[in-house]
């Protein structure tokens, strides 16, 4: 069924490409961006996307996703908070702190999606994923190498999360509680690390 | 080249499984144990292994692993500090908290692995290995659909136990410093809960 997606920080890799890959698939995406203008020039290259500043966007949809920069991730989402009530929120942030990007320092508490949930209460149902796919494969248009670990504390948005990674041409996992993120977080770090050892760019799946 | 390996706590399965892999791989083998008399019945089954008490082992290998229960890690590293200078110590300990081993619940300071460093000091060479590798497979003789994450402050030390994880027969990844342990910690509760909800076994792979 198609949905309305607000995704906050769309103008990156990753929300871009989630953006093209959504808008393919029959979703009407809204890329948010801090400057409405920055956000309609990211949409003019995403067949079927519009753009919004940070603020609209979300209250124009009926499921947000966040891909900013971790140390935006708090103070984007407090400004949408209200616009979030009754929504799915896809958390994609991962706590990497420059410069030791590949060096897992995962945040006070332990995980940066539990810590938005937090502070977004419980009239928000936050979902993670997305921490663990090369922005740069997913902006393009090849076939992803890569599984998709879904957390969220919520089985029936965790079931709706798992249905739109599908729709981004990628498997998703039921990967547990909120706190689970903790370790699609920490992967990251480890990712980075293998990508510059092996020259390669990595990603997971799940076998078994 | 042939090592004198040492197992505390190689009574269990993940601990079994590596003593009888590397025995066949043509390593020495000292499966650890708190009772000698159960190391040594435990040792009559794997084809080229001893046993011995936990404080006897390490002192007579050249590498020790750990596969202990996460609330004896520390008490059983702590009574054999001394012998374990100037060694590699294959630390494969995930931090499960019962009853809820499926929610991710890292320890004080975030890292098993690193505690475990903090406490043994410098002149002991902390790697982590096989969090996330199913027990139960690893004991088998069946090929094992599953790659470890290897974890280590010392390059070294890293590139020794990669060795040892393809004697195991698995595919070992430089994945960075000790504290991206974190990150195969957390992913052990991760695998938990894809187990129950979708019956398999399962493990992981870097792709790219």
């Amino acid at each position: 069924m198609s949905k309305t997606i607000a995704i906050l920080g769309g103008t990156g890799d990753l929300g871009t490409g989630l953006a093209r890959r959504w808008a393919k698939a029959g979703h009407r995406v809204i890329i948010g961006s801090r400057a409405a203008e920055k956000a309609q020039a990211a949409a003019a290259e995403v067949e079927g996307a519009e753009g919004m500043d940070n603020l609209a966007a979300p209250a124009a949809a009926e499921i947000v996703a966040i891909t900013v920069p971790y140390e935006n991730q708090l103070r984007t989402l407090e400004a949408v908070k209200d616009a979030l009530k009754g929504k799915i929120l896809i958390d994609a942030t991962v706590p990497l702190m420059p410069p030791k990007v590949g060096t897992v320092q995962l945040p006070e508490g332990g995980c940066a999606a539990v810590n938005a949930q937090k502070m977004l209460g419980e009239e928000v149902q936050v979902v993670s994923a997305f921490q663990n796919v090369a922005a740069e494969k997913l902006k393009s248009s090849d076939d992803l190498d890569c599984d998709i670990l879904v957390t969220g504390d919520k089985l029936a948005a965790r079931e709706e999360v798992i249905k739109l990674v599908e729709d981004a041409g990628l498997k998703g996992w039921h990967a547990g509680p909120l706190a689970n993120s903790a370790a699609a977080e920490a992967l990251t770090s480890v990712i980075i690390q293998i990508n510059r050892r092996y020259k390669i760019t990595a990603g997971i799946r799940i076998t078994g």
